[in-house]
C-alpha cells in the first residue's frame, strides 16, 4: 500500500533547507502531503506570504528538483483549537500514515491522536531558517541564495520585497 | 507570463464531467488551479466526502490523463460571506487569469471583482452532474462507469458508499 | 436626557415604507439608530445589497427628508447566537430606549432583556415590502416608484439591478 | 476501569422519554455523560431552550430519579465541520467509551472515529418526543405530563410557553 | 428562591485552594454553578488540560468533598468580544445571583451588567496557583500535594505530565 | 462625481487629534467615512469602549464642528484575515476613493487592492494619541483638555473612567 508522509510547516518563504528535506522524505514514502500551516495568514512580518503565493513557491520548486513522487500541497488555515487541530489536518489532507515536524506541539498532538511523528534533520540551521530570511529580506542584505529560483522569481512578480519592507517600518 | 486558469466546483465526486472539462481548459490555459469548494463540508448527503479525499480523487484521476500542465489543487473553505469570497480565493490560490465556472453566483463575484469569467461546456449532463452520481451511490446503481478509476478506488477505500447510504437514512 | 429608538432591519432595499416609518419614528424620539441587520449578507436574492450600499441608500433618503434628529446607521452582522444578540446589538450601537421591529424573535428577545419594544405601522404593505421590490427588480417592472430618489440612484451606480437579475437565473 | 456513556441529544426539552433512557443506560455504564448538543441555538421554534435551562431541566430531573451514577451534563456547540466534530466532543467531554444515538450522521461520524455506538429504544415515539411536546406548547394543550415536574417548574420560571408560543407567530 | 452562585477560573489544574473556595462558597449559596473558561484552549503551557479533563477533575474532587449541595459543571468558550461575555456565560449557564471573581475583568463586565460579584479569599497563593503548580508539573518536583488526590489520578491517566513537560520544550 | 475619503482609526478615543484631522479632511473631499476599527474590541486597557459608544463620540463631535460634509461612521470588525481586510472594509462602508491612514499595514493592502492611500498630518503628536490620554485616564491627570466636549460627556455618562481605572488594575 502506498506510504505517504505529511511535511508541517508555515514555509514563510519556502528555502533551501525545506528543499533538501523534501529531498530526504520523498526518498522514505511513496507520496508526499505538503502541508502549509497557517494559511490564512499574511502580509505579517512574520508570516508576509499568502498561501496561494506560498502554494506556486513550493509547488515551482519542487517540479525543477528531481523528484517523481506524487506531492499534494494542502493549505491548513489555524482552527485555535488545539484538540481538534489533527482531525482539521486529516479531513482537509489525503490520508497520511508518518507526520513530519520538530515543532513540539505538532508532535504531541500528532502522537495523542497515534499517529506516528519522525522528527527532521537541520540543514545549515543558522540560516536556512524562516527568521533569518526574512531578516535578510527587510535588510536588503542576500537572501536570493538561500532559496531555490522559483522562489526568487515569485517573490519579485508579487513585490513581496517591498510588502516585507514596508510592513517592518 | 503564464497563463492560469481557475476551475472551481465542488467535485462530489470527481466524475467523467469534470475530467472532460480539465482536458478541454488545459488546451486553454498554462496552468489549472482546482479549486475544491465548500472544502470544510463533508458527511452529508450532497456532500459526502472530505476535502482530503476530493484532492487525492482529482490529483489521481488527473495524474493517469494525458495532461502535462501544472495542476495545482487547492480547498476552499466556505466563508458565508459573499462580497469578500473573490480576495478569500485570491489569497489562498495561486494568482489565476480566468475563472471557469457556470453558477451564478460565483459569475456574478468574479465579474464585479473585474476577473474574467468563462462559462464551461456540459457533457452528458443527465448522467454526469454529482447529484445524479450521489443518487446511484445510494441506491447502489451503476456509478462506477461515471468517474475515473482512480475516483473508484479511493471510494472503495474509505468506505464511501456505507459512508453515503448510512447518512440517506 | 436624550431619548433614542432603534429602528432594526435588512432594507434589502431601503423603501419608501421605510421612510415614512422613519418620518414617524423621529417624531417619538430625540435621536434615530437606524441598525441594518445581516450585514455580512449580499449578493443573494434576498439579501443583494452590500451593508455598505444600504448605509449609502438610508443615509442619502434620510438626508433628502425633512428631519433634523441626529441618526446613525449601523450595520449590525449576524452572530447566529439568539442568546447572545441583544449585547451584541448593544455593544455596536449607541445606547437606546426604545427599539422598533414587528419581527417575533427580535421582540421576544430585547423584551426578555427588558428592553422596551414598539411595533411599527404597516403603510401599504403589499407593495412596500423588501421581497415585492425585490420582485419587480428581477421582472423589470416599475420598482422606482416605490423607493426614495436616493435609492434609485445608488441601484444604477452599482448596477444592482443587473446583479439581481443575474443571481435570479 | 470504569465505563462511560455518552447520552447526545437536543433536549429541547427534556422529556420522560429522555428520562427513562437516561434510567436504561445507566444499568449499562458506570457513569453518564449528558451531552446537550446545538448548545448555542436557542429561542427558536424548534431550539427554544438556552444550553443553561437545558443543563438545568436534565440535572433537576435526574436528580429527582432514584440514579446513583456520577452524570456529568456537557453543552456541545455545533462546529459545523463534521469532520472534526467528534474530536470537538472529545474534547469538551470526560472521555467515554460508548455513544448512544439513533441519529445516522452521529453514528457514522462515530464508527469511522473507531468509538462503540449502540443505538437506543425508543418509548412511546409518538408523544414522546421533542416536536410532539413543542407543538403541544404553542397550542396550549397538554405537554406537562410528558416532562418530568422538574422541567415543567423550570418552563414556569423562564416563561418557556410565552417565548415559544410568540416566536411560533 | 435558590440562591446559586457562578465560580469561574481556568482550572489548570483544578488544586487545593480551589477546593478550599467551593467549601466556602457552597456555605453561602443553595446551588453552585463551576464555570471552567477558556474551554476550548488545551494542549499549550498555561493551558494544558482540555475542557473536559476539567470537568472530571472538578467532578471528582468535589464528589470526594463533604458537599451536599447540586454543583453544575460548565465550560465556557472564548468568545473574544467581552461586550456580549457575560450574556454569553448567561445562555450556556443556570441562572446565577452571584459571580465569584478576583479577575478585574470579570469584575467589570458582571458589574456593568448589574451582576451581584463577590471576591474570592486566597488561600497560601504563593503555591496554590495555577503557575506555580504547572511549573512544578514540568520541572518534575512536588505537585501532588497540592491538589485532590482525584486530580492527581486523572493527570496520571491522560499522561498529563509528559504532555506538559513536551510542550515546555 | 462625488469624492469620498475614508478615515481608519480605532479611536479609542475620539480626542482633539482626530477632530483636526477630520477638519483637514473633509475640506479635501465631498464626504467622509468614518471608519471605526476593532470594532468588536473593548473592555481592554488599550480598547477600553465599545463600537457603540465610539460611534456616539465621533458623531457627536464631528456634529459640534462647523463640518457640513455628509459622514458616514462604519463600525469596522477585525477579520484576522489580512488577504481579504480591504474586501471587508469596501462591502461594509459607502464606496471610498481615498484611504487616509499612518498604519504601514493598511498603506500596504489598501495599495496591493490598488486603492489611493494618503497619509495623514499628526498634530502634536506627544500628547495627542490614544496611548497617552488612556494612561491620563488612568492615573486621572488632565485628558478632558484634549478631547472634544462630547467626549467628556459620553465617558461621563458611561462611567468610562471607573471602567479603565478597574481594568488596569
Amino acid at each position: 500500500m502506498t506510504t505517504r508522509g505529511l511535511l508541517i510547516g508555515r514555509f514563510q518563504p519556502f528555502h533551501n533547507g525545506h528543499a533538501r528535506l523534501v529531498r530526504e522524505i520523498v526518498d522514505a514514502v511513496d507520496e508526499l502531503v505538503f502541508g502549509i500551516g497557517s494559511a490564512g495568514d499574511s502580509h505579517t512580518i512574520t508570516n508576509p506570504f499568502t498561501a496561494g503565493e506560498r502554494i506556486m513557491m513550493a509547488t515551482k520548486s519542487i517540479e525543477s528538483m528531481p523528484v517523481d513522487t506524487t506531492v499534494y500541497t494542502v493549505p491548513i488555515e489555524d482552527l485555535n483549537r488545539n484538540a481538534v487541530w489533527v482531525s482539521h489536518v486529516e479531513s482537509i489532507s489525503p490520508r497520511f500514515d508518518i507526520a513530519y515536524s520538530n515543532n513540539p506541539l505538532v508532535i504531541q498532538l500528532f502522537t495523542e491522536a497515534g499517529v506516528e511523528v519522525r522528527q527532521t534533520p537541520m540543514f545549515d540551521r543558522d540560516v536556512l531558517k524562516g527568521t533569518e530570511i526574512r531578516r535578510r529580506m527587510i535588510e536588503g542584505s542576500d537572501w536570493q541564495s538561500k532559496v531555490p529560483d522559483a522562489v526568487c522569481e515569485i517573490v519579485d512578480e508579487i513585490d513581496g520585497i517591498e510588502r516585507i519592507q514596508r510592513l517592518s517600518r
